[in-house]
């Protein structure tokens, strides 16, 4: 599966694995695809540093990425405290009644009470000042095209850009704005994520953006079979994160056995698309709690970054009670091939064997010489 | 693309091309792949003998399907006069009056006044009935499996069965009934969907009924990149039908020139997945008529078959009234591309171009040889 890509970031597969865990970021550059370590739960510039300089040590000198989450415009800012005043009563008192109805217990003392600063712009931004003090060759952006002057500084140090898109319109803007790598994000796909499925999203953005501009599929990739898809598709690479949180080296990261749980159990029906994990539509795990936003009484969710701040603490309660039916978590619906926890090697390489076996059955199928 | 089903049915591609139209449905027959006329607008079994004596007079020879809408179970039943009785007034009024706002026009005195009785089972074994008395090699049914009976009905005579699925349980009941082909129909499929996309849902079909269970792939089939896509994802074939709306051959029943309009100028996000049609999801063009049942004041869609009962005048008047705003219309998401009326021949063609095509990039990029 070499394409340009590969030869652009000194890789030997053009699988960007999107993930929150440098474990699994570094096994997977390791093992021949790109890591992107999700930089959004970095409340604290120098753990992001400290964990950066783990990645420099940690990937045999192999290349690796860093995602942030910044909107293009700069959205309602301040100081935690501040953006706290703005969640409604009832919001509040709504979160903690379902916590208590799904019996999840509070966090000790003292954790938890900052949000997830990740969110916010000035924090999104001294995490790209943070990455580009290290040596990533990628910086992605999960909610589209990074302000200019910040693509611009990723450039300026060497390193390239990639930003998600959901309609082709949204593809051909981030282009303009200097963007070098398109990942178009089908609506199967877990987190952030439009209505237009990978099957029409992604040939689409494909010929919006023409020849020149690399287009990476995601959303339904967690087999070599989607690769091949993907790539039919006209993709040059693709970018998957869901696949991973279901590796041994992810549960450096994730204490929470029932999460492990809910994720080997659910089926490709078991995720919902909801605004109530930051206020814009993103696809989670379908559990008791995303059921209790359904409700006829439920409030709707905020704004971003307001319903994010909204429930942060009740995610941290949530995903360290270690309940599978009580669980905050983006995740595809490829969730329903997740059934056993694997290595990221292993992983990657039934990714790749499959590919391959794949296009070989389509090359047999073709039944006429290569032109 | 030759494919076991290409044996299976004399035929040289395994496009199964899904249409209303008996024109359309010749003409794919004609060009290689499967035609399958759709019954359920024949409210008279005579009609429908008509137009198969007339599909028997002009496919040359070649084999083609018909499609049916018959629940395994079956739903309410009675004369369309009795069904009509269970309507509540409020929902009538609901749309008497939004066709009012819209500047929708009465029909001519005395035409539409039956519904679309395909939707009731009665008038669905008429139609399976019928369809014996000619030569067709392939039932399909868009509801899921048929009545046991009538797959034996059909197996007697010589005819293989297929159905619809939109999850890898309700495949693996279809074959257990003794369904012969699934057809996944992902998300992004026009007409009745669930809500996983192909990219995911045709590989779980695919490995849920083995490899003695041939499965179409549906949903987002408007390119021949996609049909590489889907096979590369383990489908034997694809089925489609929403790219066949603006053939030329479909002009022969549809002499809406706005309706033709709607789907040219339609993107992709144009669509929506809404019960307002049947009573069950069902993807359609998002026009101003879908539209009106998102108010707040809008009405719950009835159950099935008395939301058709209660729509099917309206579809009517709004279908040949020829705005383009208001369309009552089932519609894939590939609708972004259907950006010109071409012959169904043309269409082939490019499809089988695009595949073939496609196929060599993958083995090119795939960089070894063969096994």
């Amino acid at each position: 599966m070499r394409t340009e890509l590969c030869d652009r970031f000194g890789i030997e597969y053009p699988i960007f694995a999107f993930t929150p865990s440098e474990h699994v970021a570094a096994a997977v550059s390791r093992a021949g695809g790109l890591g992107v370590l999700g930089a959004v739960r970095f409340n604290d510039p120098a753990e992001l540093d400290r964990t950066l300089t783990w990645l420099d040590d940690n990937t045999d000198g192999k290349p690796y990425g860093v995602d942030v989450v910044m909107p293009m415009t700069v959205p309602t800012e301040g100081k935690a405290v501040d953006l706290q005043a703005m969640i409604p009563e009832a919001h509040m008192s709504f979160v903690e009644r379902t916590l208590q109805q799904l019996g999840v217990p509070p966090l000790p003392e003292g954790e938890g009470r900052d949000g997830v600063l990740g969110w916010l712009h000035s924090v999104a931004r001294s995490h790209v000042d943070v990455a580009l003090s290290h040596r990533p060759v990628l910086i992605a952006n999960a909610l589209g095209s990074p302000p200019k002057d910040v693509i611009e500084q990723a450039h300026a140090a060497g390193v390239q850009v990639a930003a998600l898109a959901g309609a082709a319109k949204h593809a051909m803007t981030h282009v303009a704005n200097g963007v070098d790598i398109i990942i178009a994000q089908g609506y199967e796909a877990g987190g952030h994520t439009g209505e237009i499925a990978s099957m029409v999203l992604t040939p689409e953005i494909v010929d919006a953006v023409g020849p020149d501009v690399a287009v990476l599929g995601a959303g339904g990739i967690g087999r070599g079979r989607q690769i091949a898809a993907s790539m039919a598709l006209g993709a040059q690479g693709v970018w998957n994160g869901s696949v991973w949180l279901t590796t041994k080296e992810y549960e450096n990261l994730n204490s929470n056995k029932g999460m492990t749980e809910a994720f080997l159990r659910a089926s490709s029906a078991d995720t919902v698309r909801t605004r109530v994990y930051t206020g814009k539509p993103a696809r989670l795990l379908k559990t008791r709690w995303t059921q209790a936003w359904e409700a006829e009484d439920a409030p709707k969710p905020l704004p971003m970054p307001l319903q994010n701040l909204l429930v942060s603490d009740a995610h941290s309660r949530m995903n360290s009670a270690g309940d599978p039916d009580v669980i905050s978590m983006p995740v595809g619906q490829i969730v329903g091939t997740m059934n056993e926890v694997r290595s990221v090697a292993d992983v990657m390489a039934d990714l790749v064997a499959e590919y391959e076996e794949t296009v070989d059955r389509l090359t047999a199928l073709r039944g006429a010489p290569v032109q």
